[in-house]
């Protein structure tokens, strides 16, 4: 069936002369991309690609991630069923490409990456940042907690990425939740875990996230529970705080996300992780990223649109708290 | 193990010098492929290809899953034990080949396929239909209900594909069964949607089918479902009324159909699928269609062989309904 | 090395914080992508995009050319040392997007197509398209015709597409260049086709271009000429006439075009086809169309990256005849 | 998040200058490779390839199998969390290499395989080993009798191996587990099947495995089992004898393990493997085979990487039965 | 450009109502498939599966050559316009199917093919076979040497495969000439060998082959020479004795066959092969093989679509032989 | 044919039992693999792994080249019929494994490396380095300059590598002879590039070259000079001094070598790229290294099996060197 692109129907003339799904430029879902000189506008949403992977431990090339996501996304249409909603006509938003990133450099990378958030977040918009490795939560993080102070954060990921350092490192995919906690950008009691499994380094390195203070869901406690106990959960950790939501594409089983960079097996399927994106009140959601999608990787696209989703159902229930707060 | 052919078993000259599955002119399950010339004979079953995707909205290349289906079609072997059956002992076979259509000529192509099917119906033969895109549903639907009245429908797929138009286009893999009920084809108080999910272009395109008739299961409910309840539940809607079926592959998760022009996260798994099938009872089934097989997109050609294990279900359920009917 | 992109040296503040080649939103080569409601303003080149594939007789999915072909764009880099020249500090480029086109709809599809490139013949600028299947440049030369009256063609390719029709059709990816004949949109006696190779439906195939006025250079005569007496003999039939340039990838040795519908062995190499490109006299071109790149055929993506670097020569040799002209 | 390999933390020179993961000689889990000449030593398990895979009845190319398990090892670390174990600080393990075989005969590479294992068992040491294609079992277990007398077989698969031959073969993948019983290599009684499915040649070829003695869960039933309950079943059957466990990767629906030579739809998913696993007293574990890996077909190592999670799992098994055995 | 099958020109129904080239059941170029029961009647050529790959020392996978170049066999269409000939208004063809083979055991499978074709050239047909992995020759040439007596060979591939053996084994695709020559099935001061190249095991490898008599042309030799030097070549060797062409897909450079199991870099281009194939006299060739296309590598199809051609063009010399001879 | 394993013939026993090419432990050439302890010993050769890839600008994942290029390594064999010499007759080589790096540092990975080279060229050992993207050639120089002091260079390469920085660093795979000139590591007066093609930042990035004192043969003048010619160039250049070979992949046109971080089109053949190599004196060759294979754009291993031929073909020139020397 039709892939036509989300903002088709929204004006009349689109009936007549719309552009499919698989044409345009592409920018994540059809958001407008305002020139280097514009305002952001008054807009709800801004969509930013942080094409940095000088994080990874194996694989890399999640950089082209943005892209991918971007190319795909033209298969999400108006209306999620779901949520009973449009959420477009509820809230606006951009797409703002991509922040500057230095290949090889991760400093000048980090700050920069802040910087081009930091605008967003100042204007008062909500991030969906599209990764790009996991070790842009940072910057995302510093840009966030700036303007909104320390948040809870919702993070659906294979591993707790709160290593103190790898291979000697302090900066990459390993580590941003510590570094986020060691910078007081998070709030680790109202922040949870959850999709945790695979091997690790030694007992200490799961044990660090639960003595920072993380709650923490192992995949093979979250696959035994009901959706809605998942978001309650979910609401009792976060408390009503703002919160930050980071999902990792390996979240995912790899059968549903083979383009990444450290699969893990033993994941939840992709009609499970919407049950649970469902479950969520995202209210006091204070942005997004979507990460580890590594294109090189993913012949059939699957990973790029599990992404794409995941984005959308975000978008899907931000709206709804809208039309409902 | 062994992916020998399906008709090994059947000669004992088979076991000396039997033909592997792996080898061989490709047609489905090796059926015999009659001559242009030749009478259909009284067969029961005929499969024919429909290598038509002039209709799709996303990606096209579904005109390559006849030939992808055939070739992986080696690795059905003769009794299905799920069934407690060898079906080729009960039922005759043939594979039409492909219906002749021409590229970029919408209306030529349903006239030309409608009439090989129609061939094939009034042979009192069931065509079991490889797509191909969507729209070869509506083709096959009038050569059926040129013989058997309007029917019943079973449909399994992400999507309705009941618009009425899209992008201004009446005829295409968005439309079939609209068509089909404007042309009273079929009867969509006895029809059946499962597996609808993913975004669509407003509230009433959804709101369309069940206006229409058509009883819905969206994936959401489905999954929650027994296969026994589905199987009762599509009992009750088809009322011991003569049904057609029509999967399409991007029913299931693209985890397990990634080859296929609209994936849709969130889908059932094989093993769900199966259980659905084997659920149904086919003693009225008047047709068949399994489309949108995307070979490009299939690298390990796992959704043709998926689709031909559909196929396969369905033949078992048929010849289980003749042995006890 | 580095595949920083095109612009990144154009503005000092680019070296401090450019976007990498691999960054940033999909325009070709990173022009700029007017919206909706601005003038074309005073510009030299515009980049169209044409994703149509309605036309195809065998292996569609052009309609993703663009898209791939923007997106290895960002390998090519500002300076081409064949041609000496940095072509844009001599022309300016915009990215329209790409052309509204229906899906299924050949004829509705070649009027947008029509319009959307005329609208920038009209502005005076050099339209440069991204197929789509061979079809699209019929529009582009009704486009053309349209202010220029009827030009020359210089046509790469290993079919000459001068069908009359094809399974009965007459407006596909086997026919533009008679029906261009056909409106007097071409001057067939100013206009040459090589790189014809691979077998045809008959001799007459083949007769009909030449009966039509072509001259024509064969794959097998074309290898044994020195680029330099390839351009002579362009130059020879174009006669100082205005013409307009299509180049089908498949004009390459499937080696170095796979992601292509129909490919014939016993084409050029990449090398050959950039000596003859360079040998070409650019001074009236007035358009460019570069066709039939099927991304799902090309896992490498070097087919797309043939195809932008067919762009890119084309601008330098159109930039050099700006600045010696 | 990290892909360090397992040996990181066994020093602390590695954490100042470790391998990562993507990095080494490749060598399972980075075990050691002892030289030709070299005693086995006192270790508890060898790792050995089994590059044979002339007994295949559809898709060869089993014969990479040991490579890119090896290669994907790099994924794995030293700490288990759903055992709490840090597997290899109580085992030691080496790398044996693989056996030679000869490609295109059967019975000499039986032979040589043999060989290889029993040099292994013969040391008191368990050997896990690598396929290759499921013949392989057969000599293995010739090997793991020669020694411990016959043996229980946990045997996960979606095909029960118990054929008599196939196209008058004796010995190939269809036929190691009757082969194995001819040779009173096993012990029918105390073996289990399960996730058997798919078609077959005839009804009898199940029986016969049922005849032969062993305990079937076929996949339909297995699927509707709580683990623990698997677990149980199991040792029920192995009644704490001596058992091998043999693990067809084709056990996993096709999603999760695409990369095999003979999928069959209708599998359990990656973390239903896992909680099998993890429900299963390795105490009296004298030998594993993985087998049927087919990199040819596994684009994304998804295939090769739960192949090597299964070796891990019943590694940390192993581990855990000796810290509380 | 259009891609329509071969036979479509010779009705005039089928420019009504012809199947498109990737329409129908694959048979090669569409050539009937006669029936089981069938005489093979009066034709001229018989197309001969031989799907056997159990002789490969690295890759296999070529079992499912046959299949795959029939698949791709729609691109070919009526005219050849290099030997300016329509083939088949002066032949006729039939496509027998896949010869019977036993997976895993050589002997049989070599009687089995030979059988298969012995049925071929009794009848007079010239059998063109495709393979399969080299070993095939041997089958092959006894066929034909039984009827014509020891024929020369015209061989292009790049490797001799007249070694005594490989790992003591004396039948499989290292060996197939070398056994030939001890059978007396062929002529080796009238045969030739073009294109060898890359790495042997030792000097005495190529020595034998010319110690056999054969003629040697090393690839670098080979690419020195004009296309009209390598056909008197030929005739010179050949001496207008009935000689049998084999040409392995590995002739050609990697980048033009990458789909093969053991292939060697610094091989010529299909332009190239395409100019020696037209320098040739088919006048007296009594049989063809084209081997070791292995599609699980052949991600573009194009190994199949080269080996396609090559039989194509030798159809198409087989006919000009006829017209003129 | 047979792609058996260089060591096979080197002891009698390997006949009877060797392991053929696609077994063992992946060592280059099957070369033996010290451990960790071992001394180096007193051998010719030292393969080197320099999985280092975050000096990339555009696609990453060169990290896993040496692993892709020893895999396929098993494709070659004993003897090199072009240099007439079985080179590990006349030569001693193991295979070091992998340098440690540092995902995300360079820094401290060009240390790393420095030091794991460094330790083979003071035991007056050949390094053969395997990369890993061209920022490791800086290292490895630096390793061999502080032995044998400044060398010349022979560098293959689209690209010239000389730039001063990119986006402001200066240590990556653009910039490695530009550092190794400022460090002095090199004589620029003595050293070679060939095979310069593509666009560039500017026509400055080229003459900086030149300005340096390289001598360099772009690709549009390398591809017209016969290759005994090319071999006169280098001598001329090196003029008899101590040289290092720097081979990039993407000297190969995409074509022929696809799996590449920035490929250019319009490069050499491999056939043309053996016969320059063959024109080579390697009497003064002080080091290698091949670099930029990326694995994940090989979908074929085309990339890694050229890249495994260079260096064999550098040893056979190396051994022919000792033989006359």
């Amino acid at each position: 069936m039709a892939g036509e692109g989300i903002t088709e129907r929204r004006s009349s003339g689109d009936e007549e002369r719309g552009l499919p799904g698989f044409a345009g430029i592409r920018t994540f879902m059809r958001f407008p991309h305002p020139r280097e000189e514009d305002d952001l506008g008054q807009v709800d949403l801004a969509v930013v690609g942080l094409p940095f992977d000088n994080g990874v431990s194996h694989r890399p090339g999640a950089r082209f991630g943005p892209s991918a996501i971007r190319e795909v996304s033209g298969f999400l249409r108006t209306y999620n069923p779901s949520w009973d909603i449009a959420p477009m006509e509820h809230l606006t938003g951009i797409d703002l490409g991509d922040s500057p990133v230095v290949p090889g450099n991760t400093g000048k990378s980090l700050l920069w990456m802040e910087e081009t958030v930091e605008r967003v977040v100042d204007a008062g918009i909500i991030p969906l940042c599209l990764g790009g490795d996991h070790t842009v939560s940072l910057p995302v993080l510093r840009a966030v907690a700036a303007v909104h102070g320390p948040v809870g954060i919702v993070h659906l990921d294979s591993h707790p990425d709160t290593w103190d350092g790898i291979y000697g490192e302090k900066y990459n995919h390993a580590t941003p939740f510590r570094r986020a906690a060691d910078e007081s950008l998070i709030l680790p009691e109202h922040s949870i875990q959850m999709g945790i499994r695979g091997s690790v380094g030694g007992a200490e390195d799961l044990i660090t996230a639960e003595q920072m203070g993380f709650t923490t869901l192992p995949a093979e406690r979250l696959l035994q529970m009901r959706p809605q106990e998942v978001g309650e959960e979910i609401s009792r950790v976060t408390a009503g705080r703002p919160f930050y939501m980071s999902f990792d594409v390996d979240f995912l089983d790899p059968a549903f996300a083979p383009g990444t960079g450290t699969p893990e097996v033993g994941g939840p399927t992709s009609a499970q992780c919407l049950s649970y994106l469902r479950s969520i009140d995202f209210s006091n959601l204070v942005g997004l990223d979507v990460v580890e999608v590594l294109p090189a990787h993913d012949s059939s696209q699957i990973t790029a649109l599990a992404a794409a989703n995941v984005i959308y159902e975000v978008i899907c229930g931000l709206a709804v708290s809208r039309t409902t707060g």
